[in-house]
């Protein structure tokens, strides 16, 4: 048996609805699926203004666009992402400021963030690590403090809550969700940037369709398009869109089967993280997962080396982690070197990512389960 | 009947072919389908180094990054475009120098582009306007001239054939296509880069897979891949690209159905145009259209006008042209005035397209020549 590390999700649904966009003969961008789309997370999770993209790394260019972000600003985010959440600001002539993270989460380090601001900085972009989010309230107070805009890398986190009792996409000013092959929900490239501020729609609606004003010949008040701003194609195909609802309208049974995935996982590896040879993750109090990922972080590197090649022996493939950004050629383009940021370094040398999917039931589960048991038994026994 | 401006042709073969994207579970970018349709316009084409990108717009964003244009760098573009040709170098801080066109095509003028070059400018971008080639031979002694850069903005020219003989595609530095929903091929939205220059592909992969060396992992040449310069997530959901692949194998059967459009609006043209009403385009000798659209240009802007609203009451909605990026907000913002260009100006407002798709055949195209044929008396007899 293979354990890949993931097997996207497929609706029963999605030729049904593919056949329904085409019949349509109208599926560009923003018809009528990713109307419904739209129309399902405002329903579902009181979401509003939301651009469906052609992946999160546009949606997230699409955000620093949209903040207006220049040449010199600066914008806190973890060195521990992926390159999409740097480039999207450095696009704009930002500079990305990399802050530690902390270890339970893998998320920012919200006590760092503070000594990284300067007079320079306009953003603080937060990730949601294997669908767990961020802590918002404490980012939240320090963007107040300092006023500054939160871009929320929740490529991961589609579904998953904050302790607020908000779902992610409704904590911060922008918001920027994945629904890549890898994701819960998948369509094989697609994204979408969630808007909470209502005076930036109008600019949103000319950046998503190429910097024009088309959004204002649709509502009837003008007659004729035309190039008023900076832009790009920020539009997901609607075929691309009517697999994307017959997923949302089944994201609860997604969420509950993948469930039974993080629980197998937790049961496994408590047993050697109690011994205190490796640590799986803490949820935050009050926060709801989506169960997306599921990470642990051994004792040593070697281990986590010895761990990933008995498992390929067994056919089973966790994955490993970022590499972190700071230490890349690009961080040190930025001026940064690995031993900025210890902890980042440290940790990304020792994390796995366990094979998760929907699919992952039943026999497969118990092969994988029973195969990292005894490639655990063998290192730490 | 109803004769609106766009059908998007459909292949038979597109739910079954969608279905084998769907089953091979892997449908992000660059998966099987995609490689397909590289394959495909290698054999067909004898293109090269081509990059299969969410849109035409974003396939030009990459071709301006790749190109490495800056702040301050100047691009030659026709003023008569799209607002992404503009955009694309304009996101990269360079600003777009706005050249008039020739009539004819309304192509850009090449008589017209020595004029605008000066010490800071880096590249020229043709487009194909209607899917006539731009006269590249001119541009590219230009380009030699001077040792600029040609981007080819070949959103509409996907199958057309320069005078040279070769393909859109094969003569430029960078060419772009367009595969949206209003395109000859199409997938909703879609779009490809072609790079020809192999010393650009090492980088270009990096570009596309979000500035990371991903590719050199695929490669086997590294065990991990991270961040080495700039990108965004230029790719294709290998589901619309399974759409395009079955219409690729269907292209000669499509482009010889949309010529008998052609033919059919040059037989009733022709008798306004011989009398000086109105003008038709006129195919550069030896260049081969695709046969993607049918522009009108009217005497007056009046007759212009009246056409559109006395087709409109027999439901016949042909379009109307871009309007000119260098009088647009925008364009003003970079310090032009609608008078800079007066031919450019006078020709946008007097320009109609035709209604133009594959299924307009038989009955419909009878009832949309004898539609526009009657107007058209109405208006001149």
């Amino acid at each position: 048996m293979i354990i890949p590390f993931n097997i996207p999700y497929q609706s029963k649904n999605a030729q049904h609805y593919i056949k329904k966009a085409m019949e349509s003969k109208r599926y560009a961008g923003n018809n009528r699926f990713t109307e419904k789309c739209i129309h399902f997370l405002e329903q579902k999770y009181g979401l509003k203004n939301i651009y469906f993209t052609s992946s999160c790394t546009t949606a997230m260019e699409m955000g620093a666009l949209l903040a207006g972000l220049q040449h010199g600003d600066e914008v806190i985010m973890p060195s521990y992402t992926f390159s999409s959440t740097a480039n999207s600001v450095a696009l704009r002539g930002a500079k990305p400021i990399f802050c530690e993270i902390s270890p339970e989460t893998m998320n920012i380090d919200v006590k760092m963030i503070e000594s990284l601001i300067t007079e320079r900085t306009k953003m603080i972009v937060p990730i949601d690590y294997a669908g767990i989010p961020c802590d918002i309230q404490s980012i939240k107070k320090l963007s107040d403090k300092y006023n500054l805009m939160i871009m929320q890398d929740a490529a991961q986190s589609f579904h998953s809550f904050h302790n607020s009792g908000k779902p992610c996409g409704a904590e911060s000013l922008l918001t920027a969700f994945s629904f890549h092959e890898t994701k819960n929900i998948n369509c094989g490239e697609g994204g979408a940037l969630i808007i909470n501020d209502d005076s930036l729609i109008e600019r949103a609606n000319f950046l998503q369709e190429k910097g024009t004003d088309r959004s204002l010949v649709l509502k009837g008040v003008k007659s004729k398009y035309s190039w008023v701003d900076l832009g790009s194609s920020f539009l997901l195909s609607d075929i691309l869109a009517s697999i994307l609802l017959c997923q949302f309208e089944e994201v609860d049974k997604i969420v509950k089967k993948r469930e039974v995935i993080t629980k197998s996982y937790i049961e496994l590896f408590s047993q050697y993280s109690k011994k205190g040879y490796l640590k799986i993750p803490k949820i935050p109090n009050g926060s709801i997962i989506n169960h997306h990922a599921f990470f642990v972080i051994f004792d040593t590197a070697k281990n986590q080396e010895d761990f990933l090649s008995l498992l390929k022996k067994k056919e089973i493939y966790p994955y490993i982690g970022y590499m972190p950004l700071h230490s890349s050629i690009m961080g040190q383009r930025f001026g940064y070197k690995p031993s900025d940021l210890p902890i980042t370094q440290d940790f990304a040398s020792r994390i796995v990512r366990m094979p998760f999917y929907y699919s992952l039931q039943g026999e497969a589960l118990d092969y994988c389960i029973n195969g990292v048991d005894s490639v655990l038994r063998k290192i730490y026994d």
